[in-house]
Order: structure tokens, then sequence, then C-alpha cells
């Protein structure tokens, strides 16, 4: 039994007596705690698959920051590693994939991952749940099906990913296979992501951003929907869909419980198309970086604009690595002392 | 008297027989002749600052395309330069300042920039307009004053801006008074463009996206606003605040005369939102990838969805360098035969 399920709660439209809140990238370089970890391992990748590190800046943010859950701390290309193709993370630059996909004979040559094929997550999920001892829910992730798409396509980041819709736009059915087969290995790694004790899901969709609407619907969103239908029996699960603002509606009719927004989303308006799925984000991480009076005044504001129940606090994007990690934990402060 | 005033009154809100057609860096690396002109130069500051290229680069897609309007080869950070604060252009990385704004002696040290200072643009213009022999208008341009400080904040690119915004948040008196001197600057360069030859103008607000919608109004919209007012009575006048879905009303309430939309906006959505404004856009520059069919029936459902009147065809954001220029002819041949 969870000694606090605030989070759970909420996701789930049931009563909450205080606002939830928990942080995206809040086991992150925001944390001097989490740097020193970091440097134990040689690199990014070889971080990502220690569990036991893993494990530690999974915890570090519920300790320090007493955030109302813990999310495991990995990286969504771990789904295109597990389906065949490598990456490596560049200091600085993100990452890069030393092969690409462009054909069919590409795309067949792919695996459907299984969760054995991620073992060391599984086994970071378990510890963390062990180490975690109830106190807060874990939640497990996977980055969307397209976000995955757009740098298997394009092998890194992008500013436009013109190549992965170049791609949508020339090879629309070798799109939809390729997108079929990471949704595949998304629905089979979150539920291992489950079974190792996951008590709630995120799918981060990066790089909605750069689609049309219609696009959007076409080659994204059937894709989210398909794995909310796989796994929202089993545990609450959020959709994020970073700049997508005119999708929430339609992300709405999915089966997910609830809808991550980003910082350009007026809370009201959300609600109105939302219907009844809980809410979640959405404050600009640069609030941060004012004073605390900002700080406080700013996070009330937003309180009261989302309201009380079917609402989990968050930021509108992940925590930057330069912010202060005493302004992080006042606004953590803030959510959690509000007077309804 | 212009032979071809389609762009200028549909911007009015006059009536015109046909859809007219411009697209952003339609003077760009898309065509060869334009890689000709530019290999003339030593680098990208000496080519925005040789008015014979620059007025080369400007008519050749009226010629090779055939667009119903020329806008003059240059570049937004040309303000921030003529203020104090030079820049390079830097390959395949982009603009790079050696110098940043950091605290008020900084902003002090600038000057508000007279047309004067930007000699070489305004004899561009001026050449520009005299070779095109009035076959269509001549657009000039600016950044928006919110785009300019944040790179004169940031130093370059940035995914998050987060330095300029973390500005925002912390020493509000003192971004209001560099963005004040932006503008002005912005007035006074915009009003020597229409001296030497602009028969239209747009404002071009890249980094809208970044800034939540209070942010945006505050610290964005007021100086677009006071620049409409000072160049609206002289020639039509285009706000284009990339990814700024939320502002299309506020915008609708300036002096401007047509609002520039990327191609997540849904138009009809737009045209509810943007009252009597002209619109313009929105096409997804990556549809110029796709075979001809696909191109001519998304550009004809996107004349429809605009309607005839009150509307300048364009894409929602610049051409890309690797598309093919007979796709691209293809898409401007689509939109002036359209048959009403």
């Amino acid at each position: 039994m969870l000694k606090n399920d605030l989070v759970l709660r909420a996701a789930k439209g049931l009563d909450v007596e205080r606002t939830p809140v928990w942080l995206m990238r809040q086991a992150g370089r925001v944390l001097p705690e989490y740097r020193a970890t970091r440097a134990k391992a040689k690199n990014f990748i070889d971080f990502v698959k220690n569990p036991e590190l893993a494990c530690e800046v999974t915890i570090q943010p519920v300790d320090i920051l007493g955030v109302d859950a813990a999310i495991i701390f990995s990286d969504i290309l771990v789904i295109p590693e597990a389906m065949g193709l490598p990456y490596q993370m560049i200091e600085a630059k993100g990452p890069w994939f030393e092969h690409t996909v462009k054909n069919k004979a590409d795309i067949d040559k792919l695996k459907i991952a299984e969760a054995g094929d991620l073992d060391y997550a599984m086994k970071a999920l378990s510890l963390t749940k062990k180490h975690l001892d109830n106190r807060v829910p874990l939640i497990g992730f996977a980055g969307a099906p397209w976000t995955l798409f757009a740098y298997m396509i394009e092998g890194s980041g992008s500013k436009t990913f013109s190549k992965a819709k170049q791609f949508l736009y020339t090879q629309p059915e070798l799109a939809h296979q390729l997108l079929e087969k990471i949704t595949q290995s998304n629905i089979n790694y979150l539920k291992g992501q489950v079974a190792a004790g996951a008590d709630m899901l995120q799918l981060f969709d990066s790089w909605a951003c750069v689609l049309s609407e219609s696009m959007y619907y076409e080659f994204s969103l059937q894709y989210i929907s398909k794995i909310c239908d796989a796994l929202s029996p089993l545990v609450p699960i959020t959709v994020f869909a970073k700049d997508a603002h005119y999708a929430i509606p339609k992300i709405a009719e999915t089966s997910c419980n609830s809808i991550g927004l980003d910082w350009t989303i007026d809370p009201a308006t959300a609600r109105q198309q939302a219907g009844n799925k809980t809410l979640q984000g959405n404050a600009d991480p640069c609030l941060l970086y004012a004073d605390a009076e900002k700080i406080i005044s700013e996070a009330e504001k937003m309180l009261r604009a989302f309201g009380k129940q079917r609402y989990i606090c968050n930021l509108g994007h992940g925590l930057y690595p330069d912010l202060d990690k005493q302004k992080v934990k006042l606004f953590v402060d803030v959510v959690k002392e509000y007077k309804w």
C-alpha cells in the first residue's frame, strides 16, 4: 500500500486533499547529488543501463525535493536501441545514431522489442520500487511512436525534423509499418515496466510540435491511442504531446487518464477541451529563475486556474540544468502547502 | 504603378481575381541561382551588405518561380548590429554574437539605430525597386523586438532561449528598456525601408514560441503593436508570430493588415479569431517533398479552407534548402492557376 498515492488518485479523477506535484527531469542535473552519481558512470548510455545508479538518481528528488512521485531515470531512445538501432549521447549535442532508417529493408531488419530486451530497465524499476518502500508512486515512461520514429529517421535532434517529415510525405505506408513496430515494442516495454513495479506511465511526444494537425492524428495520435488502450486497464497513463495545442480534444478521446500541457496552454481552455481527463502541467521552467515572491505568486495563480481536483502540478517541460535547487524546492513546497 | 498588386490588394482586404502567392525564404538556397550569387561573397555578412548581390537574389524568385511579390534579401540581425552588437553567421550553426547584453550598462551603450546606419539595406531596396520595374510589390521586413532581444541576450540560437527568458523573469524593467530601444530602431529602419521603396512590410517573431501567453503580450506583442501603429499608415504590414497559436485574437487587435500563420493553425479557426484581418500562410514546407499529386491536392485544399479574399498564400515557415525547385514552382503554379 502506497503511503502517498495523491498522484494516482488525481490521475484517476478521485478526490485529493491537496494538489500532488512532481517535475519532469526531477532526476537530473539540477541536483548536485545527481551529478555526483552521474560521475560514477563512463558515459550516458552506461549510466542509463546501470540499475543501481538509475535507482539512486530516481529516488534522490523524493528525498531532496519532497515530490509526490518518482519517475524512473532512463531515456526514450532505449526503444530504438532495443529494436536494433544503437545510439550515442554526445555531450552538449544530444543523441546521434550511426545507422538510420531509410527504406523497407531497414524497417524489416528491426525487431519488435520485448521487455526482456530491456532487462536493465526492468531491474532498475524493481530495485527502485523496493527502495522507495511505497513512499510515493513510481512512474514509468516511453517516447511516443512519432517522436521515436523522428529520431530513427533523422538520426539526431533537429529544429525541423524535415527528413522524418519527408518520409511521412513520400513513403506514408512504410512510415506506418515502422510506427506499428515501434508501437508494439512500446506496448511490450510498458507492460514490462508495470510488471516490474511502475504504478503509472507517461508517454512523451516531444516532437509533436513539428507536425500539422492532420498529420499528427494520422502519424502520431492513433498509435498513442493504441498504447493507451493496451496499458490503461493496468495503470493510469499520461499523454504529453509538447506544443500540440490543437490536439487536446482528440487526446481526450483516447483512453489515457491525464493530459500533460506545455506552458503555452491556458488552463481554462484546456479544462473545456479535455472532458473529464486529469490535467498535468504547466509552469514555464524559466519561472524558477525568478525571485521567491514571483515563484510563489505565479505557482498559486496556476493552482487556482487548474483547480483542486483532476490536476497534477508539474512544469510544461523538463527542469533546466542550471536552475537553483532551492528554488525548485520552493516551487514544490508552495504547491504542497497551498490552502484550498 | 504596379503591374501586379495582388498581394497589396489582398493585404488591404480589397477584392482579388485570384490568390496571390509568395514564399518565405524564396530568395534562398532552394534556388541554384541563389547559390551561384552567394558564392560571389566572402561570407554571409558581406553578402547581406552588398546591395547589388542582395538585389540580384531578391529578384531571382520573381523571374524563376513567378511569385507575386519580392521580399528583400537581408537578415533580421542587422538591427542588433546597427545598435552596436555585431555578429557572425557560422556555417551549419547559425548566428553568433561575441558580446551579449547582460546588464543596464550594456543596454545604455546600445544606440537607437537610424535608417542611415543601415545604408546598405536602403541601397539594396532602392536598387531592387528600380530593377523590379513595378512588376510586383517589394516587401521589406524586420525581426520583432522580442526575437531580436532573444538573440541579443542569448548570443546565439537556442532550443529554449532560457537565458533570454531568465532576463525577462529576473530583470523585467531592464528588459522593457531594451525592448523599447529595439522597437525605436525597428521603426526608424522600417520607415527607411518604405522611403527606399518597400511597398509592404513583415515582422518576423520567430521565437514567439518559447513564451507563455501572458509573457508574450507583455514582452512581445505590445512592441509589435507600437511598430504597426507607426508603419501601417504608410504601407500594409504583416505580423508573423511563429507558433504563438494563442495570440491570433490579440494580434488581430493591432493595426497590422495581415497575420502570418504556421502550419499548426487551422484556417477556419484562424478566420474566426482574426476578425477582418487578411491571413497569410500556412503550408508545411515539407509538403513540397511530396509527389506532384499530393502537392496539388493539399495546396487546393488549403486554398478552399482559407477562401478567395483576404488571403495571401505562403508557407507556414521558410523554404528548406534541399527542396526541389521544380516542386516549389509547381506549388506556386497551382495557386496561381486555381479556378475559383
